[in-house]
């Protein structure tokens, strides 16, 4: 039995190794998994529109769909959702995936092939990292500042790859609240990457699941305006999910594209898994036009901001002045560098003595470096449990 | 922009295709698609057991799952369903797939380089052929017979592709009541198939989504056994679905392969979509665990088992000498033969205008071949649908 190359390329997720481990350890909490907090999931609304979709015995509702998606659903998303956020979409240009990370994989199916270069941001989004990589693709990391990507590293590594003969395929960035690094892109940096982009004629593939996750004490609204909103000349795919302000148990998300890519997206789902489920699809329908993702978006600000608040007072009170971040304006994460000398792989095992787990840096980089920080995730566990983690990460680091 | 080569070669399913297409036409009936039937699915059951789940509150329920699938979903099937069909697996051989369409495009993504050999039936399912044509697969056909696959054709064929220096990298077949041609491979011909894979050193893909419904009038549950149960040797990949004996709109579906292999395809899965929708999954574990499954399947076979009746009736009163077929003995289709000189293709035109479908038969082979055939659906439509479908054909052929 020979595998295919592509599959011994084949990466596990750092995120879901660590989650894999921490999950087998009793007692230990985990600052490791991004999950959305279970507590502020809309019950009685799911419950109300799941049981009204089934009374209706609609046999449509329990049979293969299109492959484009619930029809209904992609008119509201074009009608209503993305227009809210700037962007303007024709039927022809969206498509429902499974969940954004089938978002991440059908792009990358139908730009990469083996050996093309995708640039990325230092540090990215480590589920980027593993459905870009299992494609065999080169991933090429350009640093990013407070406000996101460095435009002249981009210049620099876009001129270099168009020289060797071997253009970037797409450049990937998530400008709102980045995960890991929480990074908030600015205006001005965001259309600099658009600049960027018509100059090297690149694509863009802009990720945007925290869009809506902002923190009303430090973050506007118009602060989180997708890139895709200003793209006049068809270069940007958008991907956005409810994953994170709905459910990511019902696995849904969008991808917004030019009409070529996005045709051939829907030829390669079709071979992949025919449709994304109706149900799933009918019910995320229903919380949206229904208004119940509307009404409990502001909610959700405040539960994760108090979260992020709470993580940064424990940080101070038990590691002030060893470990650095810059505060996050949204997301789920705070992204710390370590002491000097304390290595992300090393501090692990050091967590996972004391039952606390993390995200070592190094996981987002696609260079080999980042040893030097940690993504804690604040988002899916408690207050209590982020102080004890906190105390207990401080003793790790002690 | 500059696609990448595979995406150059993304084909449209022909099944969706003809679907879209007849989607458009009002009044038109559809003998093309090869739905299950709505008015048997258990409504009532899925009502309670949606509200069940959903009334615990389990923030896992509607979180991000793990990628091998739901645990207990996985042990009911290791435990329960899997051993009454024959079929002895250990949990690190079972991999829970978006429906089974995605099991075929993991193994591919696993097994296949572009122009490695796949081995298919004459005439196979349409969805396999781009699934493997996606990835750039040589696909090769091999004819087959009453019985099944013609295993001295496919020791030909094996022997050719492995003196050419390029083995083929599987053998996919569906066994069980065949897409399109409703063959049942016979059990001396899946002993064969076995021998003649360990001969070659091939991989077999066994395809199963409609292994529960024969016909009880003439298939015994016996006849439909697996050959997976027989793989002493760990070379037999075997997709079962629920799409056919639960819902399709739930996309739930399993492989299980030999360790390796699964360990592979969970980690292309991971980057693919992370995991099936958790919330789907539990629903069908409820179905399943709680007996729905198995108390449905009789009428299931019963309901399908009459439609099929129908159909044949309808062919005789109508086309009686001028279509031969053989009479399925399980599953969704009816495979005709056309009268000589008719072809699939100009056929399907003219019974567009009679404001009937069907699916051209030269859709189902990877030789080009295939124009005297035609699949009909009598699955998903109602007996007046049949009978009024079927007049409609055979105006169409006249």
């Amino acid at each position: 039995m020979t595998l295919s190359k592509a599959s011994q390329h084949f990466q596990e997720s750092a995120i879901r190794r660590v989650g894999a481990l921490s999950g087998s350890i009793p007692g230990l909490i985990s600052l490791a998994a991004g999950y959305p907090a279970p507590d502020v999931f809309p019950w009685d609304d799911l419950e109300a529109i799941t049981a009204q979709i089934l009374a209706r015995h609609d046999g449509n509702t329990l049979q293969y769909g299109a492959t484009r998606g619930y029809r209904p659903l992609i008119e509201h998303l074009r009608t209503h959702t993305l227009p809210a956020r700037g962007v303007a979409a024709n039927f022809d240009e969206v498509v429902i995936t499974s969940g954004s990370q089938q978002g991440l994989d059908l792009a990358g199916r139908v730009l990469i092939d083996p050996g093309d270069p995708v640039i990325v941001e230092l540090p990215t989004y480590s589920g980027a990292i593993a459905a870009f990589h299992n494609l065999q693709a080169s991933l090429v990391g350009v640093p990013q500042d407070a406000e996101g990507i460095d435009i002249a590293a981009l210049d620099r590594t876009a001129a270099d790859l168009a020289k060797q003969g071997r253009p970037a395929k797409f450049v990937y960035v998530t400008p709102n609240f980045q995960n890991p690094a929480g990074t908030l892109m600015s205006a001005r940096r965001r259309r600099e990457l658009l600049d960027a982009a018509a100059r090297h004629n690149l694509l863009i593939l802009e990720d945007d699941p925290y869009g809506s996750i902002y923190f009303e004490d430090v973050t506007r609204f118009e602060d989180t305006r997708p890139i895709k909103a200003d793209d006049a000349e068809g270069r940007v795919m958008y991907l956005g999910s409810f994953s994170k302000i709905l459910v990511p148990g019902l696995r849904v998300a969008w991808m917004v594209a030019p009409p070529a890519i996005a045709q051939k997206v829907e030829l390669c789902k079709q071979a992949a898994d025919i449709s994304t489920g109706v149900f799933d699809q009918r019910i995320v329908h229903g919380a949206l036009a229904g208004g119940v993702i509307d009404r409990i978006a502001p909610g959700l600000r405040s539960h994760y901001q108090a979260k992020r608040t709470a993580m940064e007072r424990a940080l101070e009170a038990n590691l002030h002045g060893r470990v650095k971040w810059t505060s996050p304006r949204g997301g789920f994460f705070l992204w710390i560098e370590l002491p000097e000398g304390v290595d992300d792989n090393s501090l692990f095992e050091r967590a996972i003595k004391e039952k606390v787990s993390f995200v070592p840096g190094s996981a987002f980089f696609v260079n080999g470096k980042g040893h030097e920080f940690a993504r804690l995730a604040f988002s899916g566990i408690s207050h209590e449990q982020i102080e004890q983690g906190i105390s207990r990460l401080s003793a790790a680091v002690q």
